[in-house]
């Protein structure tokens, strides 16, 4: 399903290696400033390029085709286009005969019978995560200027001494390996309602979106996982207003699906980069016999750290879906 | 939002002590075998009474009154519903000036301004997930035979050793409180494919579903958070024969979004029980100060254990969604 | 499909001869008053009993069984039932064998593998309507009191001259026959904005909820077809003031898909009740052969008589739903 | 709202002006066949220049922008965008200050508070089609090579003889005057079964997008509104054999909302086009009176001729998505 969303309806396209990614936007309100350089710092933030990440580099420039008028959102959809530079692909045919571990190599050549685009992992490179941030963008103005996102990684490879990242980083690079991290993301300025039990929680809505993002493999709100390893009487958070401000946050914002007021709380468990350089053993189609794989070209070593801003902004995309349903 | 589901699709009412609850399900093929005696044993894995739950039970018998014709289901919804069987309710104004910490009762005020039927928790109360189990069954039978679901509830309080589990419970109650846990569900036979790219994946769907349940506050797949602490080398799946058979399953059974034919694997974690006999602080509305709470009646000491069939029915209706797109 | 809307959203369920037909109502605000005495007006001009309306006549009864709590909506979803008080069924072996000409008995048996409920036509049976009625009720009362909808049949058996109805309607069931019907809707003080190009236009809406209605087989909107036979000079309204009021209103109030705030304008072509009490030949698949075919029971002579209020019924939940949007 | 369908789900944006229009389409199957050749014949029959449409050519290029790769579908999003060559807009001021009768231009300011594009329509120009046409060529190809659409203008400014079309068309022109018409569109090959009762039904979904299609005004299946005028004796369809084969097709192909293997008969009625060269009058909203207003530029004298591909386009979308849900 390429579309997602009630009101604030995305939807997206694009492969790694075609013309282009791209999102268009429904249930945009009119009248929001909106230019192409208001993506630029949640772009800049997914760029590629610091320690950890891949020293290739393209650029990632939005094109608005459509939805903008004299510099303001129209009503109707907004579309925002990001042309790929380097579509000159290499043999892609190793991809099909001798798929990668834990890459959808295979799994897609079984769901469409072999007619999938499997240059640079098709639809499911990161690539099409462009368009996410970009509709994050707009999503955070929709939220409004008291709507407040702080996101960080609070773990790589299993430290959670910020201080130590770089030489995680930089050993798991000389090692041609890859590190996984943990991306936590604060959100204050909310206000208290927004949630559509039963089915459409908060929650529900945040976790369909954050587990779309390619690498996400677990979803904790407030203790998470840490609450189930709590007594009530520990976990539980008293009410000390009438605003609803809670003594403790246990719940991360969220309670029976609904935000509480106080500030929402969520982490995104990110596994270590399946591309490895680093020779791995997988199945080789052609030759009917599991055997050695090497993969070529530059990789991030960690791509948490470039998904952050892709969990932030599905976060907001979220939000603002329910908060223009309320 | 009261539904979900795109082929399969499930709407659901009720309110803890109105006339009864119930779930319509649209998307059922014609032509399946049911009757009422088909959901009883899910529904007896729900019910109140063993060791950790509550000792109050009350009848769960589901009544078919649309959808079924001489044994088998038509092709039209399907309608199952659960009388209340108790619905004599005592005072809640206390529910309302006293709110009960981790409860919905404050939100539920504020999203609609006082409306909410504040009895029981009202729509919040965990029997409106009777109507989940019932889908349940209906999603197993649409999955067929070969798809195996094995549920289990892996750490109590903390603790993994099974032998202990009894303890933590008897503990926890002598000393007037709850315990959370963490529920496995491991499913075979499921087949390669499931799962729509990009917001669709198999991984959103079950996610979605898992965090409309009360008490859920973490999801993951496979090594889940725990992938995030390892390196690719020893996180990454090789593939080991033509069918897609991986020598290690830390993706627990969805690569890209999409199942790979290997086993599924999905954890919840399940938040210590709100209510809790012990004394508690929080806001009186009616004193404007913070004031001790007594929460009165028989409650489940581990909720966890109550819900591993609504977890595993949850992902069974989100397979069989996804099952009947493909 | 049977639920439809993005924020008022209706799911149906039920049979001719189950044991009810019910609907159920996400996405009505809280706070509403509502009884089931406020179903009784519209009910009404659904029952039977009328010149021209079959003589058997049922009680129709509204339960509201969850969504209202004291005497007002609480915001969760609402959901009313019918109970089917004579569900005694003859042999309906020969609505297997023998398929009424016009009916959905056929389409139904080849859609469902013969797995479908025959009995009165089973889940097309007119008697589904009346969850559209209730729903009708509580989408006006979101529309509010400035919306008046006027709906009456303006045309019976080619027929404009009302006072030759009778007349018509007498002579029909004289010769064992039946007769179609034209419905119009005008409907004042909805306002202007209403309807989401490019696909959810208040037409498409509106249309799209009348063609679920059994029988209509047309819908039009201001001059309709007419409006084919019209010159641009004729047909289109001039604007004469700054709040948009037409001189002409051969838009039936909307215009781009939107409505403008003046009179909107709608009317439904039902076709002849497909029953008639005459003799008609139709395929036989137990002879193999085409032989003549006796409908018994009482039918309705004109059923455009009793689905005008469902007509206005659905017309008032598409543009609630519209008005929620917005 | 810019998408619509359940699993055959298009999303449009674009404006008459703007960079582009287009449209993205998901659950295309893999493997289908498909360049942009293949949509040059529909395009071609969408294109001005015709006697009865606008002098105005501009080329119609289709380029798929994604989801194709060697020359076949891959499953994933299809997006196709066409540019918009001539981007320099006249003074549009006089669109606001004095907007032209039966056009959009007034409830687009109304509704998106003046934020609308207001260039040649903006959102609302008959160039959005562009993607619908491109869609239903995509949907034929799913409907496979069995089904037969046969399009045609029965009606043009009220007369059915298609010699004198012509006539009515040079005449209208003369006057500086449009005229409406009627297409009917006959579809063979479909099979019995698509549509899904109560709320999508076969009818329920083509009209929906039917009545997206800028100036459709009426939709009618089989005899439609002369249904109305009709005995049942007169319009009961007889099954005559076991395929369900009918010896009258009243029913235009769909009873019960379920397509009963007959063929398809569906007719749209088109308003006269309201762009006129002819004086009107309408409000001025700068002076604050009705005041004369003329339409500079060439318009189509009759948008029936250029609409028909549209509404057959339109139509094989909703059977394509009825068809991919079966």
């Amino acid at each position: 399903m390429n579309s997602w969303g009630q009101i604030f309806r995305i939807s997206i396209w694009g492969e790694s290696h075609g013309q282009q990614v791209g999102i268009s936007i429904d249930g945009v309100p009119s009248g929001i400033a909106l230019c192409e350089e208001d993506f630029s710092k949640d772009l800049e933030r997914r760029r590629a390029g610091a320690l950890g990440t891949t020293p290739r580099k393209e650029s990632d420039m939005p094109h608005i085709v459509s939805g903008v008028y004299n510099g303001f959102t129209t009503g109707t959809p907004l579309t925002i286009e990001f042309l790929n530079e380097n579509t000159q692909s290499g043999d892609y045919k190793n991809l099909i005969t001798h798929p990668r571990p834990s890459h959808a190599d295979l799994v897609a050549q079984q769901k469409w019978n072999g007619y999938n685009d499997p240059r640079g992992g098709g639809h499911f490179s990161g690539r099409i995560t462009l368009g996410i941030v970009a509709a994050g963008v707009v999503a955070k103005k929709i939220l409004g200027q008291d709507a407040k996102f702080a996101t960080e990684i609070v773990e790589i490879g299993g430290e959670q001494d910020k201080a130590k990242f770089a030489d995680i980083l930089e050993s798991a690079h000389a090692a041609q390996d890859s590190v996984g991290g943990i991306i936590e993301c604060r959100i204050n300025g909310i206000g208290a309602g927004l949630g559509e039990p039963f089915f459409d929680s908060a929650e529900s809505l945040i976790a369909h979106l954050l587990f779309s993002i390619p690498a996400v493999k677990g979803v904790e709100f407030g203790k998470g996982f840490a609450a189930a390893r709590m007594k009530g009487s520990e976990h539980n958070d008293a009410i000390i207003d009438k605003r609803g401000t809670t003594a403790t946050n246990s719940a991360g914002g969220i309670v029976g699906g609904i935000t509480n007021g106080n500030e929402i709380v969520v982490r995104a468990a990110i596994k270590p980069t399946a591309s490895i350089a680093r020779e791995q053993n997988t199945y080789n189609f052609e030759s009917g016999k599991v055997e050695p794989l090497i993969i070529k070209g530059r990789h991030d070593v960690c791509i948490a750290l470039r998904a952050a801003v892709v969990v932030e902004s599905a976060i907001a995309i979220a939000l603002a879906d329910l908060k223009l349903r309320a």
